[in-house]
């Protein structure tokens, strides 16, 4: 650790961040001067103001994401604030260009105030084509989703929610395959409702899992619960727990299928795997160190286990779900990514892996397989068509 | 005409804008990822996280200027708002790069309510190194530079203003060389009262100008003036025209040295001219058609004329001022952008041409003069030291 401490340092300070800009065109005499700044520049001004929509033809708007955090909910960080957030967001900025192509921007906030946020973004609605809301902590992270996607009109995505998910569901439906499981029948539990685990229960809900169980740290989730809840927690409880079942996390994984960790190191002993049902599914996927470690979960009897670590297989890796939702997105310039475009990406992703090559080990793309991106967005785009957000039909893969 | 608005639209379409957003560092493998991002980025952020000031060392911050427009004043096309706005964001920002090799990205809002502008911009310090601010109306430009200069710690430039004023006074010293008159003895006439004409007003009372009058299109500014007054008119009624001069501009331009338009095409007549002193400086910087055409003014009487055109002779060009302003200001992280440090970028500006080179034609250096960037960030890198707002003592020329 102290290797990558030192090398993560030396490479941010080398450069002074991550990122630069860079110009597209040729600034060289008083001929280019005019086109692209004063008097030409005036031209494509006077377009836009007449059609708002030229503003995709004449600026970078239409291949533009902010990368918005507020640095309250940064990686196991906790609240370290806008300043600090910033080498991660200029990071995440960097796997947008890497990996789809996309121009995306760090937007640092020195607020926390949702409804601040909220108005901060909205007001920067003309100069970008994408919001990626970037951990930020809950509740306020649902509210500010929420409202953007109601008040705005470019795709507002809360990757720690809905980029967790994806991939997340895009791994369980290859490892049910594995284990010749149907989703319908599956028992699932989820642990740690923040922002991650409440997106999980919510995507798996919509793709037709019937028992699912989400926990955080007093236990099951249910409806009448009185301790520690919130508004998002009363929602999950009417989604799922269909039985009202309570009881610890130790208690509630007994006969579970699948155990879905977006929580704490350790949270699962293998005496609780040991408790599943047959042919178990783990995902256990806190960082740096997960639930229970791989060898420890195959030794108490899991069948498919996957982490959020790169040195480990199946990793589950948001790098999988955001470029190529945000790039099928802005390709049709989508005015939204709804349910159908996220399990457009989901079914995207699993279906990378032919049956043939799908095993305990691999049911996950790997986090630099070339083919995901262009195959999410291709996904994306269509299903934007097809549920009438799109305001471009374009499906060419590029 | 025609030919200049067709290049501009296929050169805005062809690339669709002119900026993009490069990523500094390699990342092609796991290794890399885990530099870049999660986990090791964590490393960057806890060092700021316990020293704000290392986010210099480890982001864009310290490079990076937020071009910031409503679009509420945008070249001669009035408030066409921050959508329509962004192809000029992004030239300014071009030039930035190109010229300073500062990075800046244009940060356009759908907002004209200065109070929000200001809340937003202050919530972007985190991100930002400087703010340039652009193309806002007045008076609400004079209340969103104020406020922010006073709440903000890093340096707050409305180029319209003190771009614009930097380079007319660096114009002006050597065009009172050419005709060998004093700054103390010249009378001043300033046509036009928006941000650009009073914040030269307001640098050439600095510099020792003591008979300076502004006119608006109602006439000079007076004490007690009734008419068409605002705030800012009171404040330039207060430090200029101490004779209270009363009259329309071509009452009060009579016996004026100098004229400085910045105003509308036409406003001045060649009769104008002739009643002004003898060996007269007229600077008629309305863009796309100066107050009076150069050879009209010489006609006239005129000894040295100036223009904001690129196609005419002592071109007035803010390119001139803010790329070097911002790189010497970055370069000593200044907190500011005070006025010993506009003042210091005047004279690097004009003393750029030596007094054998200079004549009638040659007042201010060639908009591109690849000396000029350097030697403004030096001055003004220097004066922000001498003034104490300088929170790094960095003078090496780059």
């Amino acid at each position: 650790m102290q290797n990558l401490r030192e090398k993560s340092l030396e490479l941010h300070k080398r450069f002074k961040g991550k990122l630069s800009v860079g110009v597209k065109v040729s600034v060289e005499d008083v001929n280019d001067l005019s086109l692209v700044y004063s008097p030409g520049v005036a031209e494509p001004c006077k377009e836009i103001y007449q059609n708002p929509e030229k503003i995709y033809d004449y600026t970078i708007k239409g291949n533009l994401v902010a990368v918005v955090s507020d640095g309250s909910a940064v990686l196991g960080l906790g609240n370290i604030g806008g300043g600090a957030a910033m080498p991660v967001m200029e990071g995440k900025a960097a796997l947008f260009k890497v990996f789809a192509g996309i121009d995306a921007f760090p937007i640092c906030l020195n607020t926390n105030d949702p409804e601040q946020i909220i108005q901060i973004v909205k007001s920067l609605e003309p100069t970008f084509g994408g919001i990626n809301l970037e951990d930020i902590s809950a509740p306020n992270c649902f509210i500010i989703e929420e409202r953007l996607k109601r008040e705005m009109n470019i795709p507002v995505f809360h990757d720690d929610q809905h980029g967790t998910a994806i991939v997340t569901a895009a791994g369980l439906i290859n490892a049910l395959k594995v284990v010749n499981k149907r989703i319908e029948d599956t028992k699932v539990v989820v642990n740690g409702a923040g922002a991650a685990g409440i997106a999980i229960a919510k995507l798996l809900v919509n793709m037709g899992v019937q028992d699912i169980i989400l926990c955080d740290s007093k236990g099951a989730i249910y409806k009448g619960r009185q301790n520690g809840m919130n508004p998002m927690k009363e929602f999950v409880s009417e989604i799922t727990n269909k039985s009202n079942v309570k009881g610890k996390l130790h208690e509630v994984i007994k006969g579970a299928d699948v155990f879905i960790g977006v929580s704490v190191a350790e949270a699962v002993t293998p005496e609780m795997v040991k408790s599943m049902n047959k042919d178990a599914i783990v995902f256990a996927m806190a960082n740096p160190v997960p639930e229970i470690m791989p060898e420890v979960a195959k030794a108490a009897g899991a069948a498919v286990v996957g982490t959020g670590r790169s040195d480990m297989q199946n990793q589950i890796n948001n790098v999988l779900a955001f470029p190529g939702v945000f790039k099928g997105a802005l390709r049709v310039l989508a005015s939204e990514i709804n349910e159908e475009m996220k399990l457009a990406a989901v079914y995207a992703i699993a279906n990378l892996i032919e049956p043939e090559e799908l095993s305990s080990d691999y049911v996950i793309p790997h986090a630099l397989d070339k083919r995901v991106v262009e195959a999410v967005a291709y996904a994306v785009a269509d299903a934007a068509i097809k549920t009438g957000v799109a305001r471009k039909i374009d499906l060419e893969p590029v």
